[in-house]
């Protein structure tokens, strides 16, 4: 049981992980920061939180727990703020979907109080955002990366590891670098080859006659093209070594099967569509199989 | 109202005809014609067709309409089979997913008959195969591509979508190359990048760790990629030209934004993937607008 939690940026994240705590009975009081004063009121009147605070200070002040859930540009700035507050027995966490660039900052702000920061990264989401849009059961079935450093000690670890599992989560740990090796490959570079697609073709002038052809394979494939541009253009400068690392290989593959069209050499190319079926066909089994587990395991 | 349909290809696209024809009150009888009599006798036993074309002369006399709704590259070989035995006044169309190569094929194997070809390509289809998954309502709302050949005459092009729209869809007209242009960007190339990423992913060493954290917008973005490899590498190879430019301007346009990533400059990344954002967006108001207008005008 957490005593007081207070949380950065109430919007679906964090509104999520607040209504989840509240609703397992695992929090006494949660209190909510931010830029707009009218989420933080939207917030409260939709239980998320209990209280707004009036400074950063007041919101640190006697926390077990604090989650970032802000943009993860902002994160430096945020933990800039809360630093000189920052008191012994509080543990901060965030919920950034890059991680090299959040320790970073960390550690550029936070110094000696390093220790008492725990990087965090909840693979979930939906459509829509703000508070309005937190659901208590966000989170349930679905993973949550932490990527501990070297000073955390293993308790506070444990802490941040069970008040995500009190939201139904399951916990995996990797390295901040590992972390953002995985994401990259298979969550960034497919928002950027989405977004680079939809752009590209926007900007043919027969551009209105292609879209009215296209159908629900593309309405899939471009799906997170929908998502925030601001959002997407901070994490792919946040995690830009890797990114490029995945853009690299990406383009090579695509080179490499752009050799085989042009030489029509139909075997090959079926060799590279059949591989990629069956492994997705693999992967869909297995998450299948997961998220039957897990229903049966629940309660 | 036709007094005989042959359809070669029962499965999902030629059996949704059928079932569409039938459930309109549009057909007399539907003879079905393939490679595997199983599938023939499971069509009939589904009531899809009401026979089984002893021989391609059988299935060919006394049809008004012959619909090709087989693998695209046996087309050629279809076409050749029915030649001998096609008589005036019988029309012949297809639902191939390029036309190009299909008209290509056909004026090899028609000759003088070419004008009793009209080609076609229905915008519709299912994740599951075969005659189980054909349904009198797939192409309810959707669009149909007309491809008409100089050669046709106004009332065999008009035949055909009277078909089509019996069946409930909206009948366009584009020339085969504004048909395969088209569909090159807005389908093929779609395809190939999800094959290709998957396959790229699956390839490398820590691929099963990958998958593993691979969450809701890899799945959607991948999903074209659980489609038949064997289809589309004969799509890609029918419509190589075409979907060779699309690539090379998407290579293009990826080797720019991997200049716009490596040197870090957020403005130029952030304007792409809004550009893209907002261009979705429209889209998909626009679908979302048409489908409305749909459900008001029918019945």
């Amino acid at each position: 049981m957490f005593k007081k939690i207070a949380i950065f940026g109430v919007g679906l994240i964090g509104g999520s992980f607040a209504l989840a705590l509240k609703k397992a009975g695992a929090v006494e009081q949660v209190v909510g920061v931010g830029r707009q004063l009218e989420t933080l009121q939207r917030a409260q009147e939709l239980g998320i939180i209990d209280a707004i605070a009036g400074s950063v200070a007041d919101a640190v002040a006697g926390a077990e727990l604090i989650l970032i859930a802000a943009p993860v540009a902002q994160t430096g700035a945020i933990l800039a703020s809360i630093a000189p507050h920052l008191q012994a027995g509080t543990i901060v966490t965030d919920a950034g979907s890059t991680k090299s660039d959040v320790v970073l900052a960390a550690r550029a702000t936070l110094g000696g109080k390093i220790a008492q920061f725990v990087p965090g990264h909840p693979i979930a989401g939906r459509e829509q955002n703000g508070p309005e849009a937190a659901l208590a059961e966000l989170y349930v079935g679905k993973k949550v990366v932490l990527a501990p450093l070297p000073e955390n000690g293993e308790q506070d670890i444990a802490r941040v590891a069970a008040a995500w599992q009190q939201c139904g989560a399951l916990i995996h740990r990797l390295s901040p670098q590992q972390h953002d090796a995985v994401f990259a490959a298979v969550s960034h570079l497919p928002h950027v080859l989405a977004y680079a697609l939809v752009d590209d073709i926007a900007n043919k002038p027969h551009a209105a006659s292609l879209f009215q052809y296209a159908a629900s394979g593309f309405r899939d494939f471009t799906r997170i093209a929908g998502s925030s541009p601001e959002m997407w253009r901070d994490i792919s400068l946040a995690n830009q070594a890797a990114l490029l690392g995945e853009l690299d290989a990406y383009l090579l593959q695509l080179t490499r099967l752009r050799g085989l069209l042009a030489a029509g050499d139909g075997p090959a190319l079926e060799a590279v569509y059949s591989n990629a079926q069956q492994a997705r066909h693999s992967w869909i089994s297995a998450i299948e199989a997961a998220e039957q587990q897990n229903k049966e395991g629940g309660d």
